[in-house]
Order: C-alpha cells, then structure tokens, then sequence
C-alpha cells in the first residue's frame, strides 16, 4: 500500500495535459515493441527508437499493435501520442499511473485503463500497475512500466497462424489483453485464499499476535484491492455499451464473458474481506476465553490457599495464652480442618464448572 | 469453502473458448440420458455415447431433453455442443464449474445456470454444485458433474401421462428443472435453522469455545451461501423478462412463483447470517460476564483475608518487646478484631452487589 | 422464531399447483363466514360447508364477501378456488403459509397477502399469521388459519347502516382489512417499545446476565420482523398502482395513507434494532466498567497489604541474631514504618484517581 | 423518545377519517389567528372561536392564514375542514401528531407536515411537535399543539409595510414557515454539537460511567431525530416538484435554498451519529487500557513480594535442625538475597516495559 | 471540528436574502483583484474599493475576472451582486461559509461553490474554506474569506502570453480555478496518508493510549472531510451536464478529468476511513493482548508461591506437638518437597504453553 498516492503531489498547480511520469521507473530504457498482423502475415519489430513507427505506412488490410513498455521518457509518449491524435489530457492519464480503472469514448479511439496487479506474499501486500490501452480504428496502442509475461503470452498465441486473435479485429486484440489481465487476478485470489485459509487454520490451532497482525494487514490489503477492482466492473460495461463502432458486434459475446469474471473476482474479494472481519472478531473472542481460562487458574489457587494460609498465620502468632497450641491433637486437628475447607472449595468450584 | 476457487488458474493465458473441466472428475464415466417425449409418449434411452443421439430426429411433435452426468470428457460436450449449434464460449461455461448463477440470452437458446448446495453438518460446511442447462426451441441439455436425485424425480413424474409437465413445452420443463433445485436449498435452509437453533441453546445453557468456532464456521458458510443465491433472484428475474419466444406467456405465472422463493431464500440467509451475528456478540458478552464473576469471587477472598493474614503476621513477629502478646485476652481479642473486620468487609461487598 | 421455515420441505419435489397445508391447523373445522351487502342490505351467513356457496346468485348490486377461517381440509380451498375462477398456484400460495407479504395481478383478480403479528411478552417472540385476499369485481374471498377479533369488527363496523364501507365497492372493503391489519402492527411496536424502555432501565439500574439475555431476545425478533414488514410496503405501493380498474381511484386517498403508515412502521423496527444493538453495546462496556471496579479494589488491598505482610513476615524469621528484635522500640518502630507506607500508598492510589 | 409511539392505538379499529386528537394537550382553549394581508393591508384577529372565519369573505386581492394553536377540540378543526373543503383523512392526518413529515399534493390544496425539535440538554433528550400546513388558492391554514415562538416571529415580518412576505402569495409564506421551523434546527443542532464536545472533552480529560450513559443516550436520541429528518429531503422536493399551479415559479429558487438546507441538517446528524459512535467504541478502548494499567500495577506488586514472603516463610518455620538459623550472618544474607532479587525483577518489568 | 456550524444561528428567524456574513473575518480590509484579459492582452487591477469595477466597460472580445478576499463587508458584495445581476438568495450563500458544495444554474450565471482544505498535522484536525465561484456571460467573480496561494498561481499562468488559460473563455477559467483547489486535496490527502502510515507503525512497535487518541482523532476528521467530499462529485458532474450554454463542448474534456478526480479523492477518504476503523479494532485486540501477557505472569508467580507459602506457613505454626519439627531430615525434606511442587506447577504452565 505504500505510496499508493505519493507522488500525485508533483503535479498540482500545473496546467492540465501537462505530460509528467508520476510513477516509478522500472525499466532502463523504454521498449517499443510494434506488431503489424493479418490474418495472413505478422511482422514483429522491436526498438528504443519511434523511428520505426514514424515510417509507418496504414493499410486498410493491416492491424498495428504498438506495445510500450517503460513510461518515464515522457517526449517519446508524447511523439506518439501526436502521431495517432490522442488528446494531451489522455496522455497525462497513462503518465499517471495512479487511474481509476475506467474507459473513456473519443472520437476516434477509446482509452481503456486497468491495473495488473501482484500478491507479495511474505510482505502480505498487494502491488499494482496501470496498463492503458488506446484503441482505434486499425490499430491498438499499450502502455505500461514494465513488460509483463500476460502480454508475451499473447504475442506468442498471434504467432500460430490458426488462431482466432489473427483473424479478428484490433477491438478483439483489446478484448485478449484485458482478459488476460482478468485471468490474472484469479491467481492473486487463489494465493490470498490459501493464505487465509492458513491463517485460519492457525487462528484455530497456535493463534499469536503475529496472527492477529497477518490477518490485519491482509484485511487492509482487501481495502485496497477494492479501489482497484470495482471499477473494473464498469470499465468493462462501458466497452459493451460503446457505441463507437470501433468495437464490433462478434466481440459483444466476449465482453459479456469479462464482465462476468469482473464481478467473481469482486464478489470473491468481498467475501474474503468479510471473511477477515470475521476471523478478526474470532481472535478476540478466542483471547477472552483464554484470559477467562487464565483468571479461573488464579482464582482456584488463591482461593484455597488465601484463607489456608491465614489459619496457619493464626498458630504462627506468638501469644503466651493460646490454648490450643497446647493440646496434644491441636496440630493433626488444624490440618484436617484445612483439608476439609480446600474439599469445600473444590466441590464450590467443580459446581460452578470451573474444573 | 476449500478449493471454491482453486483451479479456475488452469485456464489462465487460454484463449477463450478453450474447453478445460473446471471442477471435479466425481463420475467415472459420462452418462447421458435422453428423454424424447411429447403428449402421448415418453422414450427413455441412456448411454454413454453419443452415438445415440447422432442418429436423433428433430420433429416439430416431439420435444427431446438430454442430460449429462459428468463433465471430465470435454470431447463429448464439444460434440453435442456442435450438433445443437451451441457457442464455445457458453461450452466453456459449462465446465468452468465456478460460474455465478446466470441466464444469458443468445439468438437459438437461452443459457442458465445455477448451484445445487448440499450441507454438511458434521463438518459445518456447504457444498456446492453446478447446473447448467441450455434452453433451445424443441429441445434442452442440461450438464452437472454427478447424477442427483431432483432430476430423477422430474423424469418419474414424467413417465405419468397425465402429467401437465409432459404437456407442457421444453420451458415449462426448464422451470420443473430449476424449481426442483430451489426447493431443495429450503431442506438446506431448514437444517441449518437446526443447527442455528441448537447452538443458541448451547450458548445460553453451557458455552464452550467449541461453541463459539461453529457459531463462527456457520457464520462464514453463510458469507460464502450468499455468493451463490443472490445472484439466483436476477437468474430468474432474467427469464422472466425474456423476450425470444423461447418462453411461453403461460409459464410466466410459474416463473414469478419461482422468484418469490429465491427472494424468500435469500432473505432466509440474510436472517441467519444476522442472528448468528448476534451469537458471536452474545457469546463474547457472556464470556465478559463470567470473567467479571471470577474476579469478584477472587477479589471477595483476597479483600478479605489478606489484611487477616498481614494481622496474624504482625503477631507473629518474634520481637522481645511486644507487650500484647502476654496479656492474657491477647489471643481472643485478636480474634475478635479480624472477625469484625470480615464481617465488615462482607457488608461491603453485600452492598457493592457483588454477593 | 422456532419453526419458521419448519415445513416447508413437505412441499419439495412436487410439482406446483400441489395443494397441500404447510402451516399449523388451529381449528377443528374450518369456518365459512360468507356476507352478501350493498348500501341498502347486509346478509351473513356461517356454515362449514362449502354448499351455501353453491347456490350463490351473483348480482351487478350485491357485494360478496367470503371469509375461510382454518386452511387444512385443502378440497374446501380447491372447491373455493374453482367456484371463483382462481390459479392453482395462487391456491398453493394461500395454503403454504410462509408467503412473503406481496401483491399479485391476475386477469380476472388481485391477490394479496400479508401477515398479523402477535408479540409474546413473557417469552419476548413474535408470532405470525397468513392473511390472504383474493379481491375481485364484484366479490372478496379471505383466508387465515384461525378467526381473528381484527376481521370481527370490520364485520361490526359493516353492520351499521350508514358506514362508509358498505356504500363502497369490494376494494375499500380490501383496504379496510388491510388497514386494520396494519394498525394492529401499532399495539406490537407499542408493546416491544416499553419492554425496550424497561430493559433500558434495567441496564442502567441493575443489570444482570438475564438482562443481556432479553435484549438478545429482541434484538433478534426484531431481524424477523423486518422480514415480514419490508415487503409491506412494496405490498401496499403495488396496490396503489394497479392499473385493472379492481380499485377505484376514489379508494387511492386511503391507500396513500395506508403505505404512510407501512413506512412508519418499518421506520419504527429499524429505530428499535438500532436502539437495541446501542443497549447490547453499552451492556458491554457496562461490564467492563465493573469489572475494572472489582480489580481496583483487589489491587488495593493487595498493593497495601502484600508488602506489609511481606515485613511482617522478616521479623517473624526464626534467625538467632537477628539484633532488630531485641530493640526496646523495634516494634512500635515497625509499625509506624508499615503505617507510613500504607499511608504513601493510600497517597498513590488517590492521585492515580482510584480511590 | 418516551411515549413517541405510545397513543397510535387509540385509532386502532377505527374507520379511516375518524377524528381524535392522538398527541398532548398543551393549551386550555385552542387559539384560532386569522391573518388577512395584501401588499396594502394586513389584519390580525385572535379569538378562540370559529365564528371570525365563518364570516370571511373571500376576495381575489386578499390573502388569508388561519392559524389553530391547540388540536384538542376536535370539533374545531373538523369545521374549519368543511369549510375550507380538506378531506376528512387529511383532517385524521393533523390531529394524529405522529406523523412522518410529508407533503401531499390534493386537488384543490397541497399538505404539508414536518416537525419541530426542541433539545433538553439537561435529560439530553430531543422532544419534537407536528406543525401541520394547508397550502390553498389564496390562503394557508396552520396547525399546532402549542403556540411557538417561530410564528410570531413571521407576524412580526409580515408587519412591515415593506416586506417581501406582504408582496408576495401564500406559496411564499408557507415557504417561509417552513423556513423558520428549519432555520431552528441550526439551533438545536448547534447545542447538540455542543454537548458532544464537552462529552469529547470529558471522555479524554476524565471519562466515567456517566460520561458513557450520556454518550449513548446521545446517540439514542440521534436515531429517533434521523426518523424526523430523513423525510424531510423528500417533503422539501415534493413541493419542488409541485405542478398544481400552487406554487408560483418564483418561489422555487427558494425551495431550492431550503432543499440544500435540508440536505445540511441531515448529513450534520449524521455526522454526529457516526462521531458518538466512534466515542462509545474510544471509551471501551480507553477502559480497556485502564484495566491494563490496574492490572499491572498488581501484577508488579504480587510478582515482587509474593516470592519474598516465601523466603521469610521458610526462615519463619520452626524446625529445629535449620543450620542456617545458627549462622552469625544468614539474616542478612537473607535481606541481601531478597533485595537482589527484586532488583531482578523490577529490570524484567521494566525490559518489558511495565514501568 | 470546533466551529464547523457555530454560527449559522446568527441567521435562524431573517427573511431570506439577509446579508450577514457567516463565517471569520480573516483580513483587516477586503481586496479586490479585477483581471482583464484576452488571447493578447492582460490587466490586472488591485483596490479596496469597488470603484474600480464601476467604470469597467465590457467588451466582446475581452473577459473579466474579479476576485473578492475578504467577505465581511458585506456591502461591497451586495454591490458587486447588483452590478453584475446576482440573485440575494445567491449572494447569502455566498456569505454563509458553511455550505455544501454545490452548482447551481441560474439565467444569466452560474454557482459554484465548493471548500478548500488544510490538514494541521500537530492538531490532526483538518479545517476548510468556502470558495463561491460566479461564472457569468463574459465573467467570473470568486469570493473567498482570505487569499490563497492557488488562485495567485493561476494568475501567473496567466501572465504567460502562450497559454491556453488566456486563449480560451471563462469557462475553462472557471475548470481551472476547481481543478487547482482539487489538485491541492491530493497534498492533504498524502499528509493525512503518511500520519496514518506513521501511526500504524506505532501502533505495531510501541502503541500508548497517545496512539489510540491520534487514530481517533483522525477517524473523526475523516467523517468531517467526507461531508466536504461526497458533494464535490455531484457538484461537477452537474457542471458536465449544464445545458446553459456557459461551458463550452470544448470544456468538456477537462471537466470529465475533474469528475475522475473527485472520484478518486472521495475513495482515498473512504479508504482511509476503513483503515482508521481497522487500526482501531487492532488497538483493541492489542491491549486484549498485553493484558493476558500481564495476566499470565501474576497467575504463574501466584499459583507457584502461594501454595509454597503455605507449606511454611504450616511449619511456622507454634503447636507443641508437631512431630516433623523434631526430625533431623524435616527440614530438607520440606524443601525437596516444595522444590518438586515448583517444578510440576511449571511443567503444567509449560504444556499450557503459558511459558
Ligand atoms: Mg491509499
Ligand atoms: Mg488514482
Ligand atoms: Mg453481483
Ligand atoms: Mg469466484
Ligand atoms: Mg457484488
Ligand atoms: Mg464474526
Ligand atoms: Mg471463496
Ligand atoms: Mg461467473
Ligand atoms: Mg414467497
Ligand atoms: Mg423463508
Ligand atoms: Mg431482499
Ligand atoms: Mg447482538
Ligand atoms: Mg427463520
Ligand atoms: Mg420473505
Ligand atoms: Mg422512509
Ligand atoms: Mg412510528
Ligand atoms: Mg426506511
Ligand atoms: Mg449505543
Ligand atoms: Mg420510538
Ligand atoms: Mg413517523
Ligand atoms: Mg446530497
Ligand atoms: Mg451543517
Ligand atoms: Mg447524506
Ligand atoms: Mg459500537
Ligand atoms: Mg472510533
Ligand atoms: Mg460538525
Ligand atoms: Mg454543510
Ligand atoms: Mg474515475
Ligand atoms: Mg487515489
Ligand atoms: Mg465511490
Ligand atoms: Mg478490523
């Protein structure tokens, strides 16, 4: 969760399209990676340099993927951004890399963007990027900070001629690259499932304050999780109801389908959230229970001893006339008098079913 | 709750469409059960083979329902799912065993699917299943990973002629179908209205952490039913508003009857998750409780014998010169003294309450 | 709350339509009170028997009213249903007493039903009843398990020449029992409101565990209450806007008064389950605030006179030179010493505000 | 919040429009105000009898509002009704002073009625009274239990020659009743406000059982004020949305300002509801840290000292073959050990931070 | 939070459109800055007096920008409203500084008015500005209580002949003028995220009641801040949706950026809000923690020493007749024998894992 917002600051008083990286830099060198494709053909060209899309000829028959990865050169997103006529203010969205999930409808594209987002485990914190995807008319521009294996994934299934992603339009292109990324979240809720459930198992069986502070800092990460997740689910009922015709009607069935799983994945982060709370509230039951096992321990020990001892400090005192300490059963006497009050007070105890 | 949503990561980087079981392989082999049927005569066949439905005559008098107990031989649901012109995108949903309850409308057929839920009450656990069945003119599939007995009760009461369901048409037996179900959650709902009622009474009469951890188990199992019939109520709801024809105007009236159940199921769980809520509040009140009991009863016997014990101790002392100790009435006025003292002490606490 | 949903499982596998009682049967027989009016006359009739119906001449200037007290011979509900032209799903409806409270339109009829509450004080429950009404053009067939003194005195009110009610049609007859029905609900919340008031009292004089308990209690028919006075209102507003010309608009006014008061009494429960869990959370710091009572006076006494003991028991040591116990003065010495420190630490406790 | 509900079952059984005054009676004799003004004239009579109104002549230059302060005399009111044509059920609506503030749009008039609030510091409790207003064609009519001094303050206004009152329709003087009784909600808002600090202060300064009662009676009343407040929103755009012609254009940028008003009054209880809540949860933190510190205190007490008086029990027995007894420095010796150790254990409690 | 609705009552019983300013009197005198400015030229006027305006000519093609610092004169703005057409009910918003943040359209004009926010650290309480925005044909008024930084920056944006900010109209002045009090709720909200980050790490290494207090004190802003939040939205979004012809099409764009804004700051609030509560339920479980920590230890020392003390307490009887007080072996044998009891009492700790 660290520094979820921290860098917002850099840009307040500037005027808006202002193109400023507020983020982090976690590649060397932005990578530029443009795929020309058909249903027939598919040339790969990778490069630092816009030089190779500069000469770029459009083509009524060829679809363009430009991949960016690496943010923080902001002149070469800005060169680009001119070359296909994206709005300066979209720019400085996929430069703040802090969005809201969210698609906007322009003219002649639609800018997508939504978070990748990672599960570190031995820290129990959720990390987060922002892809933005620019879609128009024959080609599809991303953007990210770093590459990611999701995409690799996709390049390598356009490369099988068969395949459907080839055949189809860039608006199913987009469609793969979201859905990608939604394939992903399941595998971040499936290791915070585990995690819970081995959190749960030890809330039960050895629960620690350590415990108790795992399942405070996963229920804080479900907070944040939430912030990127619902907005998913109307990021993708945008693109359904877009009316751009950029989007085509044989693409609808899909989004229905990623729409579907937007709403698992936040139902499925609800429920773990709710589940948290829960455990939350166990934990301190659980530690009342064993202050009251704690308390019934002291209080059978010293209400036994207390007033044993007392009558011990009564023969223990030094007066001259103290009848009893003559008599020859005086001792044995004291003691079963002693015995029978600790049997009283067990039986007292055994009744109140504190043994 | 184990594994509800562990192996939805298999499909991860697939293109969609691609047919992978979701679920658990609990048949060993496929069963397929086709009902051919109409007014006056009702055919039974089962195989495992799709053979027998190859050679199927589609007839405008005679309406056919295919069922499929298992779903670990995606061949075979990709096969029927050809022959009756289903989309592979609704193929996959079929064997992605995780669905949220949902109807979808495409242009020949109506999708629909919902869970079957089982309780297990030793283990304080739901279960749950997934039906899947697709609605088309003349005909329906319907896909589960095991056979049930609800489906074998709709075929019994099919083989009566004079029953409405073999009059009626393949929508009417679609709501038989998923009527069956929903009945079925309220012999859930009642066992654990059972189980609800047996621990309130164990809470009031003899409370045990063991208590406590199924009040809690329940309480999440009701977090995780939840996922599973909310979405039922917009299922059905979605029928209702169907406007392919597939669904005749006279089982509208059905439908809405339906709809007032899953309304009725859901606010059952509401209740319960609410009430079993209000247990865990109790129980942590009463353990509160108890504990402030043995605090008074250890503060009781410390308050009063401890400045006793600190007397005798005084008297106890073995200094040359204390005159005390060899007056005669030294020992019984002593006596006299703490005697008074706990009387005192005791009428103190009689009206602090705390006797 | 016991037995809520307790029978509904007779019904599960059959199929709709199926008449059968799910409820409790309360009277011996079932009772028919039937009553023929208009402005000028008033007839009533009671029988058991279905056949003074029979002969029923239905006329464009008389009203009907057929009143079923005792729903379990389900062939009088059947016969009733058929005379009267009424779904057999609407009949199953009637017999399985568990509806959730809610209008429904038919072509030829309104079918309402809601529920009348009975506040148990001594066992702190609410119990409820099935009120079903089947409004048509000319006539009203009503159904309960047991007659009630609410239905009793509409009968009273219609026997008065110059009432409203008998000048008007069927629908002012069906807001009428509605109405008295709804103000029925006033006598509960004002029943439930001063046992709120004097457990309120009670947590704040002299609680006690049986305290927590009642509140509990509430707290929890109050969850179940809400179920049967949600729906109400929604009850009530698809009345109003019926558009089968059954409720005339000069019967709106009342209904508009009528949905008033189903705000106010929903309005009413949630401010008594707030209210409720406000004494369930207070009763807990109550206790706590006890309990830190109990340990302040123990901490005393024991940080007083522990170490005191503690001296005493030096000078009790049995040591042959031991030169403080042959001082003329050791002893008043000693005493003033533990004097001193008791009064320094009476001092302590003072400043720390514990005294 | 004593009796809020209390006298509604007094109408139980009642036909609808029956008329009883279910509320107080604050005034011997009702007082009837007859207000007649136009932007040239205004004349006031006060009498306690309706004949004044009975010979009022209507005129189409003259603006009228009659004002009743007392509702118990029945008769009164249900003359005043006929004359001015008002439903028997909105007559039933005025005298039952319990009404949820609504506003109800008739053919000939319009019906407003909201409360006013009157905070008792002193009990903290928020006692409330129905102001009832008819809005006609050229006249107002107003109903109260009480005189207040809210009214007077408008008489008042409406005295100068030069007001804008005086100019302008009843619309505008109903808006500006309403505005009055809300502008007093500023007042007891302010005081609650108030109060809420000075329990914040004491709650840190010096918290005690008192501090919490008053806290949740606070809050308690804080629940009962939301019930008057939350429909006053939609009483406010009721009349905003107002299309009898009744309320002139003119007078709707007003409407619009008492909107935001309302809008104001409800987000400030609401705010308070939610900090007293986060004070009840603070307090039980705050005791909780307390009993903490008590405990500590004993802890450090009993761990030093119990041990301590062990040791000098040992040297207190009296058996004879005890060779440290003999020895010329085995008392102190003892002390030397004794001292060591509880210099120990003062370094482990202060390691563990108890000191 | 002190003050936030002190003095609204200042105002309670005034016909509407009274001039009184509501709020602090911030500068000795009111300052008056008029800009006037096109894509070629800027002036920029700075009076105490309102002479300056009244000779201002508009002219097509230039706009007008005056900003009022300062709102206790209350003349001066009545002045100002007169001159520029503004509505009373308009211009007493603008004096009442407690207002909801809000647009409201009017013939001629616009009204804005939302707060701007200051996060004092050291107090932990966030205190907030009114700013009334008037956007008229050709012009803007802003009144403010004092002078802020963020509109001095705006007006170097100015200054810079290139900028968009002069090329375009009002309107988008207008956008900028919200959007630089917008971008400045991020640097409130990064110091509010950073004290939450520094309190959490409190509370995990060292938590004292200070922490507790801080977190609360927080929260309680929290819910302050959204009441200033949640309307900003709206506020925007009825910008968006002004049909009046002020903000131009071309506008749009950066007003959809704005709303984006004010959705992500209201999340971040919510989200803070949630991990306040969170931390707070932790602060609990904490000292539920420590306590039982605290608890264990005096158990184990009691239950080990107190019976111990006894055994001597038995031998330091003074009876006559006590046999083991003559053994030669007593001695040692008492103290193997309590030596062993020591060991088993923490052998039992041991297994009960209290060590
Ligand atoms: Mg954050
Ligand atoms: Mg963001
Ligand atoms: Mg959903
Ligand atoms: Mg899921
Ligand atoms: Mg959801
Ligand atoms: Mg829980
Ligand atoms: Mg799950
Ligand atoms: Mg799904
Ligand atoms: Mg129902
Ligand atoms: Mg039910
Ligand atoms: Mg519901
Ligand atoms: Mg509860
Ligand atoms: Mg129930
Ligand atoms: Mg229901
Ligand atoms: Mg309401
Ligand atoms: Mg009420
Ligand atoms: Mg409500
Ligand atoms: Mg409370
Ligand atoms: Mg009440
Ligand atoms: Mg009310
Ligand atoms: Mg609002
Ligand atoms: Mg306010
Ligand atoms: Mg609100
Ligand atoms: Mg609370
Ligand atoms: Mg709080
Ligand atoms: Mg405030
Ligand atoms: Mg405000
Ligand atoms: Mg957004
Ligand atoms: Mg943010
Ligand atoms: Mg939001
Ligand atoms: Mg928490």
């Amino acid at each position: 969760m660290r520094d979820y917002n921290s860098e917002l600051s850099k840009k307040t008083g500037m005027p808006p399209g202002t193109l400023i990286h507020v983020g982090d830099k976690r590649v060397e060198e932005p990578k530029l990676t443009l795929v020309e494709y058909n249903g027939d053909n598919l040339e790969v060209h990778v490069s630092q340099d816009i030089d190779i899309i500069k000469d770029l000829e459009f083509a009524e028959d060829r679809k363009i993927w430009i991949n960016v990865d690496g943010l923080h050169q902001t002149e070469l997103i800005e060169s680009l951004g001119k070359l296909f006529g994206v709005h300066p203010i979209v720019l400085e969205d996929i430069l703040n890399t802090n969005q809201r999930p969210k698609t906007e409808s322009y003219e002649d594209y639609i800018y997508v963007t939504i978070r990748t987002l990672f599960y570190e485990r031995l820290e129990n914190t959720v990390n987060s990027d922002q892809i933005s995807i620019i879609l128009g008319n024959n080609f599809i521009l991303s953007f990210q900070e770093m590459e990611t294996d999701l995409f690799k994934k996709i390049r390598q299934r356009m490369e099988r001629p068969a395949g459907i992603i080839r055949k189809r339009g860039v608006d199913y292109l987009t469609y793969s690259l979201i859905d990608s990324i939604v394939d992903n979240y399941y595998l971040l809720l499936e290791d915070i499932g585990e995690e819970i459930e081995r959190l749960e198992d030890e809330l039960i069986n050895e629960p620690s304050p350590a415990t108790l502070q795992n399942i405070h800092e996963l229920k804080r990460e479900m907070i944040i999780l939430r912030r990127s997740l619902w907005p998913l689910r109307e990021t993708i009922a945008s693109l359904q109801r877009d009316e751009s015709g950029l989007i085509k009607e044989s693409t609808d069935i899909y989004l229905r389908d990623l729409y579907d799983h937007s709403i698992q994945v936040i139902e499925t982060v609800e429920t773990y959230r709710e589940m948290l709370s829960g455990m939350l509230d166990l934990y301190l039951s659980t530690v009342s229970n064993r202050m009251n096992e704690v308390m019934k321990v002291l209080t059978i020990i010293a209400t036994i001893f207390i007033p044993l001892t007392f009558i011990a400090g009564i023969y223990g005192m030094n007066f001259e006339y103290m009848p009893e300490l003559k008599w020859e059963w005086g001792y044995p006497a004291v003691m079963i008098f002693m015995a029978t009050m600790a049997v009283i007070m067990l039986y007292y105890f055994k009744k109140k079913t504190w043994l």
